[in-house]
């Protein structure tokens, strides 16, 4: 199972510092959407010199004009980046392919997308489908295991899953008891750490 | 009716240029999505002192930390912002507040918003609601003013309404004489036309 570290709604010297220490660390370092609002795809291009041993993720949320922000993501040097499942069938497709073509990843962020579009989606079984429980439900507990059980009950032919939502340590641990998911996506449990070293050491441990 | 360009897959230059142009000749000067995720909030937070007369909206896209890209947005002079009608109800609801909290505008961007989504989201009734075509959908014709017709007649409890995707200047002469909408959004026939000064006149004039 890999990790991924998502960073966000910090500065950009904050991220770079991050990016720095992080390398090699995870498996995966998402910059957030947050960054690329803020500062823009042409500040964050130089980050991938400073990302030797990990994948770099941006995570776009690509959810119109598709082909353009992939071009531009890619060409600000990411090794991936996202595409919302709610975007039209149109803009999947498109984005899907450019990353074929460009022999990238792309992740599907499947953040409020219902069972009749998944479906949809399955047609690009390279993709890695993220479950993606959104950051501002504040008020319920986001069951990371049973999500992904009922995901995997639903659509036992999708094969790369990601989750994503509040994901903490005992819920890596059991998620990778589980078995069913490729990827593990962490934020806060990670980058609100004290050390962000020590604590992505942590979840490696219980999940390799 | 009112007049809104949009912005898009330009330079910061040319963008800059644009607004400075257009000012006070269309009502709503719109700030794509591609200027924010190429360029980032900050570069863009100077453009307001150069929108005197029209209204500045920034095409955020807001689908998930609502809260937290409102606040950026605003803090980087938006008059108004974009939130995805097919982010959670949580992320909408907070962003309506705020919005509403602030006194500024909020337009919900109804892209791939199915009518039981829509339903939920008739609560904001200060809200614009966006009917918009996807741009990746290349292969359909949108008929705008058919498209009106129709969500008219599921929710004609919603007042503030604006369309976008494609939109030529016949089709907004016959959504005019149609009285339903509020607000055109307008970007190719605009600002791919030699002269955009001369084109958004010849927009105001068949919707006035």
């Amino acid at each position: 199972m890999k990790l991924q570290v998502a960073i966000d709604r910090v500065t950009l010297e904050d991220a770079y510092q991050s990016i720095q220490q992080l390398d090699g660390i995870v498996d995966i370092i998402e910059i957030g959407t947050s960054l690329i609002k803020e500062y823009g795809l042409f500040a964050l291009s130089d980050f991938k010199s400073k990302v030797v041993h990990s994948e770099l993720l941006f995570d776009l949320k690509a959810i119109d004009e598709g082909v353009y922000e992939f071009e531009k993501g890619y060409a600000a040097n990411a090794d991936s980046l996202t595409v919302m499942g709610s975007a039209s069938i149109d803009t999947l497709k498109q984005t899907y392919n450019l990353a074929m073509s460009a022999k990238k990843m792309i992740l599907i962020d499947l953040l409020e997308t219902n069972n009749d579009k998944i479906n949809q989606l399955k047609q690009f079984d390279e993709a890695i489908f993220n479950l993606h429980y959104s950051y501002d439900n504040k008020n319920q507990n986001f069951d990371a295991v049973k999500a992904v059980s009922e995901f995997h009950t639903n659509f036992p032919e999708i094969k790369n899953i990601a989750v994503a939502g509040g994901i903490n340590l005992d819920q890596a641990e059991k998620l990778n008891k589980q078995g069913i998911v490729d990827r593990i996506i962490v934020g806060g449990s990670i980058m609100n750490s004290r050390n962000s070293i020590e604590a992505a050491n942590k979840f490696t441990e219980v999940i390799k």
